[in-house]
């Protein structure tokens, strides 16, 4: 533990030996003892299904605690997972993770609008935070995030697992190098059929939103990472045909980003039916894009010229957590940063208001 | 010629008869003398490239006219497709048509912004007036157009082509008898590169818009099939990237269509890149769409569930003018009348003011 911690602070170590350890690490697996511990924060669905398994594969990162409103369900699966009873939290007690050498980031996986509340707490423990998306459901609370992490010395991460997905960084490599000439439009659809009508993803006050906070968010990110910008213009619709199930929140939306770059992006998202799932470029060459884009695996991707858009398949969540890993141990700032998050933030908000009032809502340059 | 003609005015047959010869007349061609007359007005590449070869294999329409300002290009197509050189018209002769009685409809192929003169020449001279979409630049025109159409007691349809096209009958088809359960989104698109960058197309005074006005009108129908409604609201964001070229229309617009029945649409158009043709509506049960839709041949239909979207294959143009020429055998309306044509203009009028001004736009009704 000692050697790897020293590592991070940079203590025992020059900068050539931390550029060669990163290098390591991101070679090969570490020992146990020295990975960077996460704490899950929410022991839900995507905790269990993803994030859970996930830690089983990574080779920087591990699972070292956790941190739930239920008991028994942390205990079992800390048990499963190895995780001593000692660095098992609940709310009530998450304050003391600031006492846990073996915590090194909190993930945050609560519901979005509790997402600063733990994320704070978090970085006040001396903690780095991965939080995952959206980031929180307003840019006054993302801006307290920022402030918290900045005021610890310590990163602030967004799951924006699609950033290290080998498919998509190939969609951005044949927008970036303009294999098929110019990206001029986007179009980027992602949503879903939502179950359980008690869920708190249904319910405002818990998420923010619907599915665009949850899922058109996807398009959002694509559609930046293509552009290579964030959007200075927005527009959107709602719709409702069940106001009972989806009275606290959209049912579905079409929306529109304007980059400055002259390059528009057309998405539509959705918690009312399956099947949406991609992204698609139309470039001046040629159009290529990932048909599905947006699930856990299985992406696949195309372009209209004989060449194919392939990458290797690779487990998300393991990628991002390794990824934020590394960042810390070589005190590298995460490409996927606080700022990034509160900035999409802001565009749904103005997606809200422009779907709200029937206007276009512009977003004058980034703040940080 | 006269028992056609008899059938036409129904003074020489019963109401019987002429359903009995409708049926025949949709069932095998007619014999050339007794097929309605079709006056071609403008003599470009659609007329050259579609309408002329279509006019070889339709069954109760036949080519026995035309109107050009290129007299040399007009007696060259003539003698090839065997039309007398009496039935040549230019644009300052065009009014004789009315003295000729093998023109029952005249086919305005013009630019745009000259439907209104070629419909109007034509009501006036007693043809029924089969118009090329968009009808027309304003909504003020089509008013004038459909007016002068019912003073001369004749009819006016749009050409669009899709609405007798297998493929999008069956997906209407499949919508309509929620096949995979209601229609809740679409997604459409037609876009191309343009190429020579002075013509007709790219003048604001002749085209009255750009690709919208071109292309994206065919997701506007696409979209009004499936919802089987007119929009309600829509907003749009257009861009250019090369001014020059685009100085006078929009280079590309995304836009987005609400109809009443809660049913949204997210479409996006261009004249700068190509591969944009696609209409998908995602139902209750399942996905199914065109892919490409708009082609004149090729069409391809999917759907998400184990069955084929199939139709078959055939000349559109052929089937529109046959479809409107049993109209005027038997008497009965056109389902592509003007005032649909008149609809879809406000609607892209409507997008340009969403466009222009950055406000949702909203459509109450349809007025005739």
């Amino acid at each position: 533990m000692t050697s790897r911690r020293a590592l991070l602070t940079g203590a025992a170590a020059g900068t050539a030996a931390l550029a060669l350890a990163g290098r390591r690490a991101r070679a090969a697996a570490l020992a146990p003892e020295r990975r960077i511990g996460f704490a899950l924060v929410g022991i839900g669905k995507l905790t269990q299904g993803q994030l859970i398994p996930a830690l089983r594969s990574t080779k920087i990162a591990r699972l070292t605690a956790l941190v739930s409103g239920h008991a028994d369900k942390a205990k079992r699966v800390a048990a499963a997972e190895g995780v001593p009873e000692r660095s098992i939290y609940s709310y009530e007690t998450i304050d003391r993770i600031a006492d846990n050498p073996d915590i090194d980031v909190v993930y945050v996986v609560t519901p979005n609008a509790i997402h600063a509340r733990d994320t704070i707490k978090a970085a006040k423990a001396g903690k780095h935070v991965l939080c995952e998306k959206p980031m929180e459901v307003s840019s006054e609370k993302c801006q307290q995030m920022i402030a918290a992490a900045k005021q610890a010395g310590r990163q602030l991460a967004i799951g924006y697992r699609c950033r290290f997905e080998p498919h998509h960084l190939e969609m951005l490599r044949v927008a970036r190098d303009k294999e098929l000439g110019e990206v001029r439009l986007i179009e980027s659809a992602f949503g879903f059929s939502i179950g359980d009508p008690t869920q708190w993803r249904l319910n405002h006050a818990l998420a923010g939103g619907g599915p665009l906070m949850d899922v058109g968010i996807y398009s959002i990110q694509s559609a930046e990472m293509i552009a290579g910008a964030y959007p200075i213009a927005v527009s959107a619709m709602t719709n409702k045909t069940d106001p009972v199930k989806f009275k606290d929140v959209e049912e579905s939306m079409t929306y529109e980003l304007k980059f400055p770059n002259g390059i528009s992006a057309s998405c539509t998202t959705t918690y009312k039916v399956n099947g949406l799932n991609r992204t698609t470029a139309y470039a001046d060459r040629g159009t290529f894009g990932l048909t599905p884009a947006f699930n856990y695996d299985g992406i696949k991707g195309w372009r209209s010229d004989q060449k194919a858009l392939e990458a290797p398949e690779l487990d998300q969540f393991a990628t991002e957590m390794d990824n934020f890993a590394d960042c810390i141990i070589n005190n590298r700032p995460t490409s996927v940063p606080g700022e990034m998050g509160l900035r999409d933030v802001r565009t749904m908000m103005a997606l809200y208001e422009a779907a709200r009032t029937g206007r276009t809502v512009t977003l004058e340059g980034v703040r940080g």
